[in-house]
């Protein structure tokens, strides 16, 4: 069973996700289908394009991206340690002015792994 | 009739601004009224001057400043076409940290041409 | 007494601290500790350096940094003057993108100010 | 003829893309073509488009970026004029931190339109 | 008598603000007064302004910026260990991702403080 | 044997550090140490941690930052597939106002690769 919560997330997403189609021309089209592509297994493993992605939407501060990578971690199996060192080199490269979001973060994880939510 | 929406969005607007200039001292109120003068017609017309406000907000992800400028685009008849290529080279110079902001943002445009609002 | 607005800033920024602190390995925690003792007293008077902060937090437009130095501004006596300077450099140096932060953080000073918030 | 260094800065960068494209996979290929198909001339003429590029790059402050679009509104015939109350939006929206960048804009554009620049 | 290297970052700034006033309209001439405005002394000392620049320059990472605000600090007779701690702050907020700068900026520092640069 | 470029990148590194551990306080000392332990080896390997620092480099678009973790990747054995993954994750999440700085990531990893660099 899916949480709530995160279940919200998802269908806001997807409603979201409609109305830009329904306006999107080939280049917003194509890039929302590269979006998906650069995450795939290949020579990386997907936990750590997953990670990858946290990273980066951590030190650029997005909260949407941050929840959609801390969810996508956690299907990929990342553990709470492997959460932590990746977060943790993210709030030293960026800041604290990233602590905020870190906060908001591992109170998603903290959901995540508490056996409220399932896929 | 403007939507209760827009109309909730201006209302705040000019509530915060009163209580800016309640503490604004020369600097802050000559950048405000130098923040209305460069959007004016000139050599470039109006129309562009909004869609360069809204591309400039979108890649610097604040959700309050494409908002205004939607809503300044749609008063200056900005097309869907028109602004759909305006926003794939925003999130094309932007990367996939702006979605979320795109999200919202056609989500927004998609109330204002869907006729509940009018101006 | 302290007003229940800013009242559940701390305890909502308490409760998630404890939630990071749960997962926090020695990196986070320790940055945690190094981001309380550079705004202690020194060469500079405390007061100058929650306006450094406030200013940083306001040019890389994070609301909830930007609430947090001001209620320590107001702890350290900063008068609206002197808040209202530093702001204006603040505007100047990040540009109107920074607007919306700062009608936010001026309607939260003046509740500080308003005389509904004690410490 | 075109000036040597408009010459070097397209050449070098040239030089730079064959060595991406030695390392580059799909998705950095994709991304590339992308880059280049949302500039093209659509419902919005390329001039515009090239207006939107060079602001979005203004206010993310990349100087090689910055110099490829105003190469291109050059190309475009953007006049004097339409080039500056561009880079004053920009200049608005992004704030002083950005000036250091106007500069080194206007002295490359100068030499553009200096006459020591031919396509 | 003043360095060479202040000297020569001084000089092609004034070289490249004649270009920028020569393309400048109202709005660029403008905004450029304003930047000068409001680090004016007022409630609050020349001394703290320039130090909140510097810091606003270097959480938003701009070389030249920074520059700047240090040969100001330094005719404000900043001493070394305010500078310091208006560092610290900067680089905690700004994170890893500042610390080049603040390597450049020492090095500047210490030529200015040096002796051998002299105003 | 080390390439003269590399060499030279990190004495210019070890030199300016020096400066900035002559002013120094406890803040930056206990910070620049705090880097360095995030990336050592742990729950995550160090690559896997290298990856995560370039990432997060090249969307902050830091070029000395980028240029410190591809030597250290290349130290870390990180083949050119996974580099080009992460590197694409990067991009895509960044925009096109990072591919300035994937070139010349690129162009400096081709050097490390091409033999002419030792460790």
């Amino acid at each position: 069973m899916i949480s709530s919560e995160l279940q919200a997330f998802y269908t806001e997403r997807e409603r979201l996700n409609e109305i830009v189609m329904k306006y999107a021309g080939q280049g917003i089209k194509r890039f929302f289908s590269l979006d998906g592509q650069v995450y795939r297994e290949g020579a990386l493993p997907q936990k750590t394009k997953e990670l990858l992605g946290l990273v980066a939407s951590l030190v650029l501060r997005c909260d949407d991206c941050i929840k959609y990578h801390l969810a996508r971690c956690f299907e990929a199996e990342v553990s709470d340690s492997e959460l932590e060192e990746a977060l943790a080199i993210a709030v030293i490269v960026g800041g604290s002015i990233t602590i905020p979001h870190l906060r908001r973060a591992l109170a998603f994880w903290d959901k995540l792994v508490g056996g409220d939510v399932e896929f």
